[in-house]
């Protein structure tokens, strides 16, 4: 029945039956990923992707974002997937860890460019509505099958992320409830991401990945191409085979279109896994207030961290700006000594630089099994003899303290001012936050594309 | 060490290093494979998927083997792989039930003419050996999971079968040791294939998405896209991952290159589940020897089988072609009836025929639970009151009793004759049985071509 109940909820899914705040959501989730698409265009690991792949483009109907060049909208959807999450920059479903936007959001914006290369325009409101449902699908099914499915090593993000993607086109296609079992059935039978890849080029592949194949499901059940009917619940379908024992299907399927995922979204201030956010928000405001300049007088700092923090981030002496994601110690050093935290304080050079280094290793952590996870501690000692306390209760990004529109901007800005130019990021984000205005979407991507 | 191990192993096999009687079982295995896919290519799943995704396609460098098409070589690779597992006819691992061939061929042959349309032609020896290094690959990390990995759910053959196809396009190549490691480890992230879809497309989809997966992989590691490098035997690896709770990995690779899996591939002389062809076995050789002509003076049919038979096959009264691969009922009356097994006699009208559907109706069947897999029992009782029986020991095609190149070739030739006519399938056999002295092997993707 769960299979059944997502397509025909996915397939009688329309603009008007979608809350007003909802819509705000989904838009903020969109515009947060165009802003990492365009922040990871140049990145290593996808410029890497996009040279491989080039022999193989079919019909250029599609745009890599970031760049000059159109494609088709399987590969346009894998290395903007790709882009989007490189920098680990995107957006976070607190309660799964899922970042839901980036394989829906990858999938669509290919796929409705394609559809307008046609002449069949999609309209920034079809669009929300396609996102909505995807992420919606996506994050009911990373509920139910959390926290097993996690642990037992599959990338959530990404496993969930192909019946989103999927789900989402099948909205934007106008499948049938029939068709859109078929689509999600080919979705369940290519479920990408081990975490084992975690710290290496194929962590990012995983949400381009899951995008493809979201595109590949529903477009051949759109032809016709059948699947299993019940492969979400059945015995040896989705949920059985991936959960590892976590099942709450039935529980959350009951909340489809009541309590809305898209709304728990939130964004990353800090370009880096969720858990070291309060530190790093903490040594930015201690930076801000007292420190600005004067890193050089620090004689010790010493961190009080939920245990997360230790067991995810606890690498010591992180030789690049990937190891640094995992660094606790680098993240606390940066917002004390730079107060920023962006992709740039992330890149190699400044990892290995004399001042980061040297602030790093002044830093103690301890754990404390009474914070919150999204709160933390910090107290700095100066050569003077003069201490500095900063306690964070609630971290910037964290549900309690969300980024407003204003910051998202700037985080967009920043990001993808550094890969297509300052003056055309604002232009970009300037029209992406009005998209349920927009009569065809076709023009943001376009609008991205590198002169 | 795994993956090292494995990836070592994939990167440095060579043809001289190939025991004569492998290289016959890899080209048995070949041509084999080649003849269901050239049977399977105008089969309406394998249509479906060629015209949802016509557009697509990218540069034409790879032959759609049965038809007059030319396409790149990661859509020839899904759509030939569809085609040669569509009729359930191809071969099978007995150990692990995998159809080893179908994921690694598709993907060898569609990249070998790609890399041919470039002038850098790929020999059958070189062909072979990279055949060789894919199933090895895939049946030994098959036999590391069996049996639970099956039982959990996963279609073992699309789930193995992209790393198979990896590690051969790896070995075609010439990707070194350390880049084996990253395409093994990106195929590791691509898992295809849950045991829920059989019965639908999306079955044979499996095997077709198992080959474009270990393209992609290979074309990526090539290009110095990184994964983990114990993606294999990792704490939140391949085999732990998916294995559940199956892991004999450290002894089957322990055989790598010593105990060859390829010998062990036996090829199937009925489209159907292997279980049901000690039936069908029986039932051909009573029709040769007394039933010819008669079947309409059958008053009833008694079988006698193998527990699996009837867990697997039991289906009483299937109403189209693909029911009928899980009724021993109908495997039974088309032995008696005709005499024959092949694709024509699981086609809906043979399936739904007055004369098929008397026999069946008049056929009981019964476990015995000490009957060996490869045997079965028949006894006819005839309106006249004579009754005949036929106990087969081991069914043709097991390892026992396997099919000679006499009737290999006689597979070939009817089932790819249906599609491109008899006497350009008799010219495809014959160059596909001297593989190893061709010169460059995309003359046999091309002489497949509908003209």
């Amino acid at each position: 029945m769960a299979t059944q109940d997502l397509a025909s909820w996915v397939s009688t899914l329309r603009y008007s039956s979608i809350p007003p705040s909802v819509v705000q959501a989904a838009i903020r989730s969109f515009y947060n990923w165009l802003g990492c698409a365009i922040g990871g265009s140049n990145h290593e690991t996808t410029k890497r992707a996009l040279k491989s792949l080039t022999p193989f483009f079919g019909q250029p109907t599609a745009t890599v974002i970031g760049h000059a060049l159109v494609t088709d909208p399987s590969h346009a959807a894998l290395l903007n997937g790709i882009a989007s999450h490189v920098h680990d920059y995107d957006d976070t479903h607190l309660e799964t860890i899922i970042h839901p936007t980036g394989p829906v959001a990858s999938a669509l914006l290919a796929y409705s460019e394609h559809l307008g290369a046609q002449n069949r325009n999609v309209s920034g409101q079809r669009f929300i509505t396609a996102l909505v449902a995807g992420i919606e699908v996506e994050c009911k099914l990373g509920l139910a099958v959390f926290p097993n499915h996690y642990d037992l090593g599959w990338h959530i993000t990404s496993t969930t992320g192909t019946l989103g993607a999927a789900a989402a086109v099948s909205n934007l296609l106008g499948l049938s409830s029939e068709q859109t079992i078929h689509a999600l059935g080919i979705a369940t039978t290519q479920p990408v991401g081990l975490r084992d890849h975690f710290g290496s080029d194929t962590k990012s592949f995983h949400v381009g990945r899951a995008a493809q194949n979201g595109i590949l499901a529903a477009v051949l059940a759109h032809g016709g191409f059948t699947a299993s009917e019940n492969a979400v619940e059945a015995k040896r379908g989705w949920v059985k085979v991936l959960g590892a024992g976590s099942d709450s299907l039935a529980e959350q399927l009951s909340t489809l279109g009541k309590v809305w995922e898209v709304e728990k979204n939130s964004f990353k201030p800090f370009p880096c896994g969720i858990v070291v956010h309060p530190i790093i928000d903490a040594c930015i405001q201690l930076h801000d207030q007292a420190l600005k300049g004067c890193e050089a007088e620090i004689e010790s700092v010493h961190l009080e961290v939920h245990p997360f923090v230790l067991e995810l981030t606890g690498k010591k002496t992180p030789k690049d700006g990937l190891q640094a994601k995992f660094s606790v110690y680098h993240g606390a050093a940066i917002g004390l000594a730079l107060g920023k935290a962006t992709p740039s304080e992330y890149e190699d050079t400044v990892v290995l630089s004399k001042n980061i280094v040297a602030v790093r290793d002044r830093i103690t952590a301890e754990i404390d099994k009474d914070i919150p996870a999204d709160a933390a501690k910090v107290k700095v000692k100066l050569e003077s003899g003069k201490t500095l306390e900063k306690h964070v209760e609630h971290a910037v990004g964290s549900l309690k303290v969300p980024m407003n529109d204003e910051q998202l901007k700037e985080k967009f800005i920043d990001q993808a001012g550094k890969a297509i130019g300052h003056q055309q990021a604002t232009e970009v984000i300037e029209i992406a936050q009005t998209l349920a205005e927009v009569a065809d979407v076709s023009i943001i991507a376009q609008a991205t594309s590198k002169s």
